[in-house]
């Protein structure tokens, strides 16, 4: 629980081709069809979307193949649109996760510029030990320490304050070891695979650990997904008048966990239906991957591993951010896919040459 | 609490207008235009969208005044089409509450036809009273009472099972006074008001203090409002092993009560912004009234106001389901749109002649 309460996410910038956009296309598509019109977009053989980042192989062909089997009207797979809700992880699964969770250096900055208000913190832990840098003694205080932090970072203020101090951290924000906003850090082939799901009318959400009034401000920015389909981790909020005027109080009391086991539920709550895609790349997932991939129907799941030490990282089973362990061992015989970042993917960032 | 514990729900038929169908209207009509074709749908000053049910008067034109304003591009009104939320109370402003709540009428047959496996129910209120068809004893027991009602007809079982039952109860529950099923008693204005929204780029939500996974097997058939815009009442649900496949189970326990000031909290976690269009009919939509309508920009509140004793039930301050009197109160002083039943309706169900 403590990792998970301080996860996530980041910065401004870029947006991505957006869900009205591609459904525009394919609507402009299909009407050229009608008219006879030369098609200048997809084929069946082919459904619309880019995935250029990604190398030719076997991850980038079963990819193709579940997209074209479920949208091949009349064939044996085919899925309804209003059916074809595809799942993603954030951290580690559309963006890089290291060295920390985004969401975690947001609590120490704001510990950082709350503390002149706080003159308390000087001796009482963990706020100490982060105000001296000391993060061993921040880590010595444990779980109850991790969740006193986050609770005097996002608790006591109403929804629109919150939101307002996350919009203007991310915009200053930069990734310590690439030096760039976090929008930057996104995983370009993910972003592509966010589009080419949309492309084929797929509704994509995002179903993450990290906190869901954390994600909200910038995902549709970053990966062209709306406030309403992100589902995260969440504190509870309270209907108060502040005069006449009311507002929602944010409280230093967990509501939700969306992690592991907590990942299905979060799904049956806020979608209340089975996805038919899931991606994700770690053990946080598993429980998301298992619940997807049961069921009658063609079904996804994908496992992002992380293979590439020299242009991100290289971890899975022994790492403290994003283990993966035990889908790891289990992912061929569930027959999820594992993408391998270093052979998979031929760009990583946006950024790369 | 107990009343919101034992709301809601109906039954299968007539699929509405849907969101996919007026988008691909709106944009061949964008299409037409840009063409130099004469458009054959919508103009600014008649948004697309059949009212028909609603005679000409203040109430309809309030409503087209407010979807013409933000919906005119270049206008000091407009909302981009992404913030085009609205929200709607389910009992009692899209279909009838009286004389009770059909939530209520599911967990009375689900008690009758459990009766044989729980013979220790003959001598345990309030299910004996139930099973003797002593109402006054059934609420003798007070709110614990209700909630071991709602708890041993809608907990103990897997989200699936629980969908299955709700599913086939629905397809034969007829309504007590009309002895029509429940999809036949929704208020057409209401539909018709839904289709509008949506065929204006709204996103059309349910807000309903019922619950949530009682609601979701019928909404997109009764309003083309599919799973995922239905926010309501919850119990907790876990994830399990049943062998080796994964189930959701509903266990016996409270999740969130999405009544009162419940509902502008699972407005902000299920949709994370707030919408510009409200409809309720009771105090129990106060609070949602209050938070859509208090904010910069066009907002619109409005109140399904029961008067029609003749053709559906005349009720408000006194009434004990739909109470509606601080709402009716402070409605002028709030700028929202009272809505007379029997005045401002042509129909209120379809099966009229």
């Amino acid at each position: 629980m403590t990792a998970v309460a301080l996860r996530f996410d980041s910065a401004p910038a870029r947006v991505e081709g957006r869900p009205r956009r591609s459904r525009l296309a394919g609507l402009l598509l299909l009407l050229a069809t009608v008219l006879g019109a030369p098609a200048t977009g997809t084929t069946a053989d082919a459904p619309a979307g880019d995935l250029s980042s990604w190398n030719d192989g076997d991850a980038k062909a079963a990819i193709v193949d579940f997209v074209t089997r479920v949208t091949s009207e009349g064939g044996a797979d085919f899925v309804a649109p209003e059916d074809r809700i595809a799942v993603f992880d954030n951290d580690g699964t559309l963006w890089t996760e290291q060295p920390a969770y985004f969401q975690a250096l947001f609590a120490a900055d704001r510990v950082k510029a709350m503390a002149p208000e706080h003159p308390e913190w000087k001796d009482k832990e963990p706020f100490a030990s982060l105000l001296k840098g000391d993060m061993a003694g921040v880590a010595a205080s444990g779980e109850k320490g991790i969740v006193d932090l986050v609770m005097a970072t996002h608790a006591d203020m109403t929804t629109d304050e919150f939101s307002k101090i996350v919009t203007d951290w991310f915009a200053s924000a930069k990734h310590p070891r690439f030096n760039r906003p976090y929008n930057e850090i996104t995983f370009l082939p993910m972003r592509e695979l966010l589009d080419y799901l949309r492309a084929n009318d797929f509704k994509t959400y995002i179903v993450s650990g990290g906190g869901i009034e954390f994600m909200r401000p910038m995902t549709e920015q970053m990966y062209g997904i709306p406030p309403e389909q992100v589902v995260g981790s969440s504190i509870t909020t309270k209907y108060e008048l502040d005069g006449d005027a009311p507002v929602l109080k944010r409280e230093a009391k967990i509501d939700f966990i969306d992690d592991g086991p907590g990942k299905p539920v979060g799904i049956n709550t806020f979608i209340g239906r089975r996805p038919i895609f899931a991606a994700g790349n770690s053990d946080g997932d598993y429980e998301m991957l298992r619940w997807v991939t049961t069921g009658s129907g063609p079904r996804f799941g994908m496992i992002v591993h992380h293979t590439d030490g020299e242009r991100e990282w290289a971890y899975d089973r022994q790492s403290h951010v994003g283990k993966l362990d035990k889908a790891l061992t289990e992912a061929e015989q569930r027959g999820w896919l594992l993408v391998d970042m270093k052979n998979d993917w031929r760009k990583i960032y946006a950024f790369e040459n």
